[in-house]
């Protein structure tokens, strides 16, 4: 599914999303994140050797809840199956910093992208 | 287990959480919903008929990510178990809307208030 131009500038945004991943037991476990788009998937950056990076390994149907951090009642829910990427995480995970505090990163070790094709989405106020 | 007191003063306060549900395939769901506490749960307001009641009375296993409305990287997340109450759960509704918009909700049919039991609990700068 293509995301509408509202979704994206969302994306593109200072904004933030709620992730929901599985543990090995189905059990759903949920974090905050920074985001980012291609202009196609939701991205955000995660550890690889952390919950999220080994709950996805393992299953990586996702929802990603992307909300107005001026207004979180404004938000958009993208379920899809997650993409991991080890190539240039390090970098992105600079950009992502950059993005949002102004500055490098301290320590991109163990970084991964995580690209999420929106197979449903679901949109509230936006 | 306890809440803090900072994690209990986040959900009096007017911020929202993410809530992860599961569906009929095990897949996760989110959206955003305003929070309450009792001073031992996480508290929320949902319809009884849509998606998060309807997978809440299958599968109780929730977890909430409630987060700072000032600051959504400053958040805590909770895992465990949703009960659901009927009872009183119009004026529950009546009540959420009086505390994040100072009026009366419109229409108080078919919801439900969904009180999690905090199993785990993850602290972000909370």
């Amino acid at each position: 599914m293509e995301l509408t131009e509202a979704q994206l500038e969302l994306l593109r945004g200072k904004n933030f999303a709620a992730v929901a991943t599985l543990r090995e037991d189905g059990t759903p476990q949920t974090s905050i994140v920074w985001i980012d788009t291609d202009g196609e998937h939701v991205v955000f950056n995660t550890k690889n050797g952390r919950a999220k990076g080994k709950h996805l390994r393992r299953d990586p149907r996702v929802s990603v809840t992307v909300f107005d951090a001026q207004d979180p009642y404004r938000y958009f829910e993208v379920e899809g199956i997650a993409k991991l990427e080890l190539d240039g995480a390090a970098e992105h995970m600079h950009h992502m910093s950059r993005k949002y505090t102004d500055k490098e990163w301290d320590d991109v070790a163990d970084r991964v992208v995580v690209k999420v094709e929106p197979q449903r989405v679901f949109s509230y106020q936006v």
